[in-house]
């Protein structure tokens, strides 16, 4: 990596990437936290809240982070409940709508294998702040790829019911996949920067975790064909503003309400 | 009725009351909105929507008479868009979820019975506003009635499947229409005002009109058990904040925003 310092790189350039990194965590864990009370077990629905605060944990580091770089006065509350949808960056597969436990599961597993190769990258970005938010970061989410890797194939080579279900899960996420590993001008600088990893950079790793945890869990790996995109430019399906308006809505109705 | 004049009830009485009627034309109108583009067939989308809009606009009318009287300053749309939910007074029943089409059909049938009845008293109330708004809203909502009460049915006398939905939808909602014919002290006060009809009043009309249509529909009256109740003083199902957080958001996150 190059040896640039933490000014080299745009601030806005900067700031748009902690955004995404930390609108990926805010929106999955927002999503994973509606299992709360109503997952299949208590031990998965226990797992799944962990996974949730372990997220939200993350969101509050990197949006403050954010928040800190931009430098126009705001918190990471204020990114995350006086945004609208336009101005969120996340990734089109963090908002896909739970499904079915296992629905829920294979996005989890898709994600995880993406955002563990991004931790490990960003462990030795130039930008120290980065860097350390990276280390505690990975070692929650290595747990997470283990637990939900560990179920995909579960549940994948297990009964013909929840094959079949594992296998639609796989089919209807693929398409929202690709978007992990298209990069833009930003990127490139923040590549050139040494602070970021190219995303193309980690596509070979994301993709032999997945075909060897598919294969495992006798999943058939779908074609690569149509991949949607756009949610990290602020072009998001309509799933978002749902999450949006409930998430937002204590701090929408009562601006400023602190507990 | 007695000869009491625009101003012998207490004004909160009053709005308490009005707010009640509007709450129910809102948020069964919001709620019969969530079909549009999903209704079953074209007729019957078209058909919900129609229905949602006349709603809305006896909101308008009703919410807009409330803010009036009770003097605060406030508009119809404030009180729409800027109240929580404690602060709503409408029927547990119209807040129930759309469910399958004959859940929705029955939700209408069974308030529309009633809104009927509860419209054509209110027609000869002592307050002059009240009436006109209800020589108008009964109009729209004898359409309404004659129209949910001919697909329930002909749903409930149709195939087994439909059959067996519009049973199941009547066992769900029977006991959210218990609320419907229970009166309290404003209640008293503004019947003996002759402002607005005793609830209880309602009821022989109301089991007269549900018993036919069952009949025909040759579907079985549940036997009155345990009835819900709450909403006509804020006390909600939890179906309630969703319907909110989706309706305020635009008021809430862009407040005063106009056309």
């Amino acid at each position: 990596m190059a040896t640039a310092t933490d000014t080299t790189v745009d601030k806005a350039v900067l700031t748009e990437f902690l955004t995404r990194v930390g609108d990926n965590a805010l929106i999955l864990g927002h999503r994973v936290s509606e299992w709360c009370g109503h997952g299949p077990a208590l031990e998965e629905d226990i797992a799944l809240a962990n996974v949730a605060l372990d997220l939200i944990g993350q969101t509050q580091l990197w949006l403050g982070l954010a928040a800190e770089i931009e430098g126009k006065g705001r918190s990471a509350d204020d990114l995350a409940f006086l945004r609208d949808g336009f101005d969120f960056r996340n990734l089109l597969l963090v908002e896909r709508p739970n499904g079915d436990i296992g629905q829920t599961l294979m996005r989890q597993f898709l994600f995880d294998a993406w955002h563990l190769q991004m931790l490990n990258a960003l462990k030795g970005s130039t930008d120290r702040r980065i860097a350390e938010i990276a280390e505690k970061a990975s070692k929650e989410v290595a747990y997470h790829l283990e637990r939900s890797r560990d179920l995909v194939i579960r549940l994948g080579d297990g009964t013909d019911e929840s094959h079949h279900r594992m296998q639609a899960a796989l089919d209807g996420l693929w398409a929202y996949t690709g978007e992990m590993f298209v990069g833009d001008a930003g990127d490139a600088a923040l590549a050139a920067a040494g602070v970021a990893p190219h995303p193309e950079s980690l596509k070979a790793g994301w993709d032999e975790i997945v075909a060897e945890a598919l294969a495992e869990a006798t999943l058939k790996k779908p074609a690569d064909g149509y991949m949607h995109k756009g949610g990290k430019r602020g072009v998001h399906s309509e799933h978002l503003g749902f999450i949006l308006t409930e998430m937002q809505f204590l701090q929408r109705a009562y601006p400023g309400a602190t507990w």
